[in-house]
Formats: C-alpha cells, structure tokens, sequence
C-alpha cells in the first residue's frame, strides 16, 4: 500500500524534529515512516525570489541521499550568495547550476558560483550555443541523487530554451514539476521577437512538451511579474490567454505585443553565453 | 496503513486530469485514491506577493469538501483583483479574509474585498481593537470546510498580532504551517517600536508559541526583503540572527535597530484598523 501511495506524496522542506537536538546535523532531511520500499527519496524544495528582474531561482535537493545532492536552477548573480547561504544552513551538496535558457533580462549566477564553489558543474543546452560544463539536450536526465530532473527541448523564447521536469517514477516527486523557463509563465508566457525565438515553434514546443504532462503537474516558470507563485499544467490550458488559443491566433498575439527593445539584453546574453562572466579566465572558465 | 500515511501527506495545488475535460469542473481538486478513513481533506495551498511592500498573501482551501471554501490571509489593497480572479479560476468560495495584525506597511484588502464579495467575512484579533466581522483570540479555531486554522496569540511586534497555524489532526495538512505574520520572518522579525509593540513580549511570544511547534512546521511570514519565500520552525531555531539569542541580547538588538519612522504607518493604521476602508459606511462595513 505504501509503496502504490508514495506517487502522490510531494514531500516538502520538512525537517525531522528528532534530528534537531544540536547544529551538527543535515537540516532539510525528512521525516521518516516505515515503507515497503528499501529506499524513499525525499526532495526538499525551495522557490527564491529576485526582485529586480522578477526572476525565480529553484532549489532542490535529495535529502534522504547521504550527500544531499542540490542543483539550482536560474541563478541571478546578484543573488548568489543568499542562495549559497542557504545552502549552506540547509547543510547541501552544491553539484549543478542550470539554466532553462541564455537569459535577456539578467546575468545569470552560474559563474559566479563556480567561482566560489568549484565543484559544481554548470549546466544548459546544446542548442543555445553557449559554454557549461555540461551541455544536454532532450531525453537527457539530470541526476541529484536518486531524483532527476527529465530534459525537454522547448525551444520558441529562444532556440535553446529547455523545460526541466522532475522524474516520472516511483521513486520520484508528485505531482511532478515543470521548471518551464520563459516558455510558460503564469497566464503568459515568454516573447518571441529575439534570440532565434519563433512563435510557431514556441506554440508546437508547449502543446507537444508542456501541455502533455499530467494536468496536476506544477509550472514553476522562470518569472513572475505579478506576485504568482506556481501555476498547474491544468490550469494554464484552461486560463493561459495567449497559448489557450489555437495557433494563428497565438502567433497574432505574439507578432503584435509591440513590447519595447530589451533593456539589459545587449548585455546579458553576450554573458549569459558564457556563464554570465564577462571574462571567463581559465580560472573561472565556465 | 492509508490512514496513518496520510498524517505525513501535504498536498499542493494539484488536480486530476480526470476531472480537467471541461471549464465546469473545479480546479484545485486533488487527484484522488482508496483510502480506509472516510473522507481525506485536501488543502489547496498559494502564495501571493506583493511587490510594493513585499507582502505575502496566502490563499489556502479545501478542496475535498464540496463547497471548496477557502480564506485569504494578509491580502493587500492593490492586488485584491488579482487575487479574486485567482479564486474564481480555482473555483473556490472564498468566505474569509483574515489579517495577521493591523499593518503599518500597506492597506490591508480585506474592506475592498467584502465590497466585491459581500458574503466574505473578515477576521482580526479582538486585542488589536480593530473592526471585523470575527474577532478571534487565542485558541480560537477557523474552519473553511474539514481543515482549520489554530489562532495563536503572538503580540510583541504589535499589540494584537496573531499567528495562525493549521490544523494539529489526522485530516490536516503535514508539516504544519504556520502564517506568522511579522512575529517571525525568515532570518528576522518584525520591529518592536511602533503599536504597542514590546521586544520582551515578542521573545516570549515566538518561544512559546511558534518555537514549540515541531521543526519542521513550515514559516510563512507576511514578508520578505530577500526572496525567500519559506523557513521552517527548525530552521529559524537555528539560524534566525535575532530570535536564536537570549532574551537580553534580543531586547537589546531590537533597541538597537535604528530604523527610519515607518512611511507609511500614519495612513495605514488608522485605515487597517477598519479592514483599509477610509471610510466605511453600512454599504462596506468591514
């Protein structure tokens, strides 16, 4: 019974209060119950919050493996060390830093934090034709201790866009999340007009990619600008008002936003095509 | 087995696909499963933010019981359209709007709410000598179907400040979460010069009525400056700079602050004494 069960389970941020009798422990384990499987993995989860740009970063970790493997997704440099921080007090393993895609609108952190922890392993897609130390494309799963994260091209923002799901199986988190980028935001969902970006492909990207996981999958997208936190796949397929509609309709919406030039993006993709570091040395190649 | 595993379960914003074929389901529901108790409550759980004053708004109901009745605490002036057309889209029943304590940082939206949702009823606490349809005090329960909200007494910031936890209860969420309003931020506290605020009041407040909590009861504050979005009771106990030290130490600090006067505290308090209606009249009575 557990063991059919524990699909559903979305375990979050909880911390055994047995474990908290002194600060040597590894805060963010979770509690424990006797199961049927030999091994339960446990995500804790983290949402974090850039105010200028109004862009999420993701942190997430399996808990319940002996090094409590961590990745965050979207770091903003300005953000790195309250992000380090936290790991730090979560007492986390720091492995990957990723990025859904070569950002416009901010410089991203990942280099930055492989300048002050150099062990962890930048990560984006082969298709935005940018430097990590790990380049994926769709199908490849990234691996945080028994969790994953499943790899999806959802190109349409940019060429390289990706959405990073958690994994689909007994072992992983439920209802699964979709770290969608800029490719769905909350009713919205990302421009079209820079960076190889296509509002046909986006349109196909999302309704072949996104719009196929399960209805109770959660959108957790790379921006908000209005104050949401998360969003469902369900949700946005009855509420998205742009990509609700069918596909001459979206491209219309999408060919007359008239949305202003970019401010930040003759600066921040040149960067973000190298880790955000404006002089990537082999010291802090990234 | 379901019946004891169920304590551990939190669910969160998910929905059976099964139900998602039409625009006349109700968004929000849970997917479901055999269970040997007879009926399994099933919260549906949001964080809202408002930019201006970094306030969190946390919608929360329950989505099991047929009416799907939900409450809205610390909800903000500005961002009531955004967060009744959330509600709406969720196809809940809003039928409280509850304030942590009487703000000083921005116009509480719970007045403009009963104006566009006259059946809504407000809550505050009875010791911050304000108007609302229910005033509460400690020990006090809120129900919005078979889930419930526990008031507990947490004055300190201000003189009526009130954290509510959820439910201690086989059918209520696991972990715990407690919306603290100012009593506890994450990494920090609200001040303690304004409203009747005391700093020994608050010390004593937070160590015996969310400290006592188990740790890995979550923290939901009524902000943050940082882009945090959520603590845990463990966590705050081990690394909250001000509330880890001892009672001198703490006074200390917080006398200590230096902060500028509070900007907006002239208008707010006298208009959140009266659920942020200038002028209420028996139409919009809060």
């Amino acid at each position: 019974m557990f063991k059919a069960l524990h699909h559903y389970i979305f375990w979050r941020a909880a911390i055994p209060s047995t474990l908290l009798n002194s600060k040597s422990f590894v805060l963010g384990s979770q509690m424990g119950f006797s199961t049927t499987s030999s091994h339960m993995s446990k995500l804790l989860f983290r949402q974090l919050f850039e105010k200028e740009s109004s862009t999420y970063t993701y942190l997430l970790a399996d808990v319940s493996h002996p090094d409590k493997p961590a990745l965050l997704i979207d770091p903003v440099d300005r953000t790195v060390d309250r992000d380090l921080s936290l790991v730090k007090d979560l007492g986390l393993k720091l492995i990957y830093a990723i990025n859904t895609h070569v950002h416009a609108d901010h410089i991203t952190g990942t280099g930055l934090i492989k300048t002050k922890a150099p062990a962890v392993k930048s990560i984006i897609s082969k298709a935005s034709n940018s430097k990590a130390d790990i380049l994926v494309q769709s199908g490849d799963k990234i691996y945080f201790g028994d969790l994953f994260l499943e790899v999806r091209a959802t190109p349409g923002h940019t060429v390289g866009c990706i959405t990073y799901v958690t994994g689909d199986g007994p072992e992983q988190p439920q209802p699964r999340m979709a770290f969608t980028g800029d490719a769905v935001l909350i009713r919205g969902c990302g421009r079209t007009d820079f960076q190889g970006g296509s509002s046909e492909t986006l349109y196909k990207s999302v309704h072949s990619q996104i719009f196929t996981l399960p209805k109770d999958a959660l959108i957790y997208p790379a921006h908000d600008y209005r104050g949401f936190t998360v969003s469902t796949v369900g949700e946005e397929m009855l509420y998205n008002p742009r990509l609700t509609k069918d596909e001459e309709t979206f491209k219309n919406i999408m060919a007359n936003l008239n949305l202003a030039y970019p401010k930040m993006i003759d600066i921040a993709v040149p960067a973000n095509m190298v880790c955000g570091l404006q002089d990537p040395t082999p010291n802090n190649a990234c």
